[in-house]
């Protein structure tokens, strides 16, 4: 038996009834992720346990960096086992961290293995699991329903094809899956591929040579996003940049297509524009924006041209975009024009700036119309998401927050949910036994359904 | 009866008894506040739960927004009752939020009313409030005698009247009152309405063209001040500028003078001197500068063309003024003129740098000459003022703070202290009870009693 | 009998057990310290407890400074015995500053005085410990061999003589005592008397003109160094600069040889590259690299200009220099040139930044290649100490940190080690009862260990 018991995490009797009684039963609403619906619609069978957590999760990847293992125990070319042996030693003493937590309740909630996760543990977890996999057949849809998810936004890029949510909306009538308008790669002029990505869209939209032309294709994309269930945009600047001209980003744009270098400047001015291009149009379509600030990406340069992107390497970036988006917002606001939008922050020493700033624009047409995001990426862990709700609690009301995320490709990180559930509700029953809130369970209980379910379902007009 | 008891925040008998035993009996010093000394002095009683509470309190507009409340039962034309029950909607499940203690403790202790506020509690607690206020016949005095108040610090513009101060101390001969100056009018040169303000001190002292008039009129307001008690300035720059020459400074007010337009380069320039020049007042005139760092207001144009200003729409700055302060510090103790200081740190990213910075400029003109501000506007709940303990604490020497002010323009607004006395108490409690301090209650208690009371006392030169 | 127990900082069984079972017997492995090697080596009998406390720290100083002492108590020419009696007054209610544990920890592990530290007790403390110290003839080895230390590595100018190391490893054979190898005064070419320094190394290493004599000139003083047992170097800019050319810093010195003033941006630059250049010696040489970011220096100029430099006025620099160490880090990595490095930052504000970033530059090379050093200076409490085991816990890797350091002149200072230790066992104690890490107490027992002791040993390859 390992440490993880059903009253995980809550330290009280009221935490207790308030998870067990409320939280666990809400279903799951998921609404950021990287999961990949074409591999909902195959819905392949699973291998073995080395693939699923090895595969392709760089968290996973990074811990064991962190920890000394070989390269090539990590993305190299060892054996599966021992690749899942090697992540057990990193794991056994990660005290602290979430990848600690998820890897243990993941093993337990899927695959029914109680076994700790450590060395000594990793020969009997590796043939228990592998027999289990094999047994029931898993694929990716049975840990789907086994989480009691409704509704998912994947996210896809502006050009991708989205044939596959008819068809799934066919196959899993009891799931909702709808694709998030990511529009990032039109946003990121300087990028190297850019032009390859500006040809994917004109593929579609027919050619484009100029930024008129750029907005109207990229309307008509998340118009046909919208025909097939999109409620929100995924718009992740590194930060917020300064709202340049519509004439200033159509020369930039043009620079770009001509082939010509853009230097910093040329894209900030760009992505300064486009970021609030993009939230406008989120306006103007009744759809809500999901604003990712602060990740600096591909930050080791050899491991980037080894092994891409999104292997291990980002970290979050310095700049306090507060006052920027202060404009921003204020700008959009006047014109009109600011959408609902749930602000993701990445460092957190801005929190308390962010969440002050939101209360400035908050107002009828929703409750939380600018919601603080759940602790995103590297601060998904305890710490992060405590701090998030203290924060959030203090400054503006916990009570509108529209709830976890899993922001994963893994069909499994499911559990990331009932991480912050139990989290919210220690940290709520521990306020209940100190005599620091209302002891009405029925009144509190409604809150934390709420957060865990509803207020999604109502801000995304489900 | 509602989750408000005696030991509310008191998680041990050490914090228990330090509370009960020697917090709760000091009297009230209350050395910054927004309480009209006119409305003392009419004391005329109050009508209803929603004049007292919803007529002008932006903190709880800000709440009811974020709760998705319509402007009409905010600030709108509803009724007083529609107001209040809208109130007790959004507040019922403001868990964390300091306005959900505040709201709780004030009904509790000023209206005897023990019902948790909540819906279905609204109309009984609207009967059971109104009934007492009118048979009480409850007013402005009343409540400050009932929060054994001795001492409240008025913030007064430069240029306001000050004939009430001396009346008040022949109505009210216990309760001392006394005026802070404020000369902010005459720092923020690049503020619309400045030629208007700057004329409301040249109707009081005579024609002004020149930064040394500025500055004669200034000094000779203060004494009128110092003439009526006042032993602090409020100064209250967005951020600390560079300090600029005399010279500059004078170009930029001339400029504003002929009515040119100010540029942010030109009001920096300004609000850089004026900083410097009303810190070197306040050392001249042996009085205490109270320096408030880092609010950014009206941040929603839109609002703030409807409501005007404090109506809920400001935030805090990310601008770090620690390395400025360092100069500006410096400066005016190399040349003999920095008074003493109590540093309000509106961001709390900047909590530990400003401590830190603190430590460098601490003599013997007094027990903590520089003093770290208690958790301001919107850190003043029980996270933030942790933090502010905590740090000073760590970084500082707790025991020489001046404690807890209320910062309000309500005449209900002194629970706030109870409330700091409680969590300080509850933070030296709880390091008794785990043996990482003295468990000499007699020591403990004295400190106690100094930071909530005796050290403002000494402090200001009561 | 003080409040200090046995189980001082420990709250739970599982606390207790880790550190009186498993970290309290490891020896200390001090990887920073500003120890003399010469008193050392002389190893002459204390003669006061004024003498030892209050002769040269300039954190109690400070602590006196921010109570208000007389600084005639502090550093002027008061007795000694009123120097004690002064810092005892101000200690008695230092309530969660991390000298008011120190000062009664140090008391009692070193001197057998089990007297709470405060003005009632400050004559019998006065008497006992100085009869103690004359009757067991104290000297500072004694202190050490009390302490179980293993292994010392103090600071060292560039330009130090180094006799004094093989003349400690023949006088105490059990006890390692090595060199860090310092060249921040060949750095800092903005100081008032770099060129005084300069002298010093081309005393040893002929005449410097150029950069690249002076490259080669240190190159040589290394491995001097590193010829008795130098096995790490500090290098402590107040922040990362952007990494200039060897052709610019060439530029800047030889302005500053023929005597021409530096200014801030010329600085710059000549930090910026011998950080860069400091950085790649390690790697050459296979040492391990303690950067120290983000201190000010010398902020009070009418202090400094009394009683010298680290007399009291320091601070934190308020520059976040994450985006410029990735920069850094990635150029060094790129050309093959990263060394092991520890980062201490001063500003607790980068902790998550940092942590994250060093997460990008994590490999085989070593299990924590790239360290967050331990809570440093300013941070050096229990809030601080707290805040670095959780942020790295939840950002990267705990187990593999190579623990804590004293950074002191005193030979007092190595409970510091204790306090951190007792703080690391609480952390993971409450944790193992709360039922969020395994319960084996070999496998935690066995990872404190390594954090207190075998990590440093791998790491400094002792």
């Amino acid at each position: 038996m390992s440490y993880y018991s059903k009253d995980f995490i809550l330290k009280t009797d009221a935490a207790k009834k308030l998870y067990h009684d409320y939280a666990v039963k809400m279903p799951i609403f998921d609404y950021h992720c990287h999961l990949s619906e074409k591999e909902l619609l195959k819905n392949e069978p699973f291998t073995d346990l080395a693939q699923i957590w090895l595969g392709g999760d760089h968290y996973k990847w990074r811990l064991m960096r962190s920890f000394g293992i070989e390269e090539k125990y990590i993305t190299g070319n060892a054996e599966p086992k021992e690749k899942f042996f090697a992540y057990c030693k990193a794991l056994e003493t990660a005290f602290g961290n979430p990848l600690y937590h998820w890897s243990q309740v993941e093993l337990e909630e899927f695959f029914g293995c109680t076994l700790e996760i450590n060395q000594k543990n990793a020969q009997a977890i590796w043939d228990t699991v592998n027999g289990y996999i094999k047994e029931h057949n898993l694929r990716p849809y049975d840990l789907i329903k086994m989480s009691n998810v409704t509704c998912v936004f994947t996210t896809n890029e502006a050009f991708d094809d989205l044939t596959t949510f008819p068809a799934l909306a066919e196959k899993y009538p009891d799931l909702k899956v709808y694709p998030a308008f990511r529009a990032d790669k039109m946003m990121n002029i300087d990028a190297p591929d850019y032009l390859n990505s500006l040809s994917k869209i004109e593929a579609i939209e027919g050619k484009i040579s100029s930024l008129a032309e750029l907005e109207a294709a990229l309307e008509r994309r998340l118009l046909a996003f919208i025909e097939v269930g999109c409620r929100a945009s995924d718009i992740a600047p590194d930060k917020v940049y300064p709202v340049s001209t519509q004439e200033e980003a159509d020369r930039v744009l043009k620079k770009a297509i001509a082939g010509e270098s853009i230097d910093n400047a040329d894209a900030g001015v760009f992505k300064g524009y486009m970021t609030y291009f993009l939230l406008k149009l989120c306006a103007k379509h009744g759809i809500s924006a999901e604003l990712h600030l602060g990740a600096t990406r591909n930050n080791n340069t050899v491991m980037f041209r080894r092994l891409g992107a999104d292997t291990g390497f980002d970290a979050m970036s310095q700049a306090d975009s507060t006052d920027l988006m202060q404009k921003l917002f204020d700008r959009l606001n006047t014109e009109g024009h600011l959408p609902k939008v749930i602000v993701f922050d990445l460092n957190p020493k801005m929190n308390t700036s962010f969440v002050c700033l939101m209360g400035c624009f908050q107002n009828e047409e929703a409750k939380g119309k600018i919601q603080f995001g759940p602790a995103w990426w590297f601060n998904d862990h305890q710490v992060g998401i405590r701090k998030m709700i203290e924060d959030l609690a203090a400054l503006g009301h916990l009570a509108t927050n529209v709830g976890m995320l899993t922001d994963s490709r893994s069909f499994l990180s499911y559990p990331r949910h009932q991480y912050f559930r139990r989290i919210l509700c220690d940290y709520l029953g521990t306020m209940m036994e100190n005599g620091e809130i209302t002891a009405d369970f029925e009144l509190v209980g409604k809150m934390v359904q709420d957060v865990c379910y509803y207020n999604a379902v109502s801000y995304f007009n489900i």
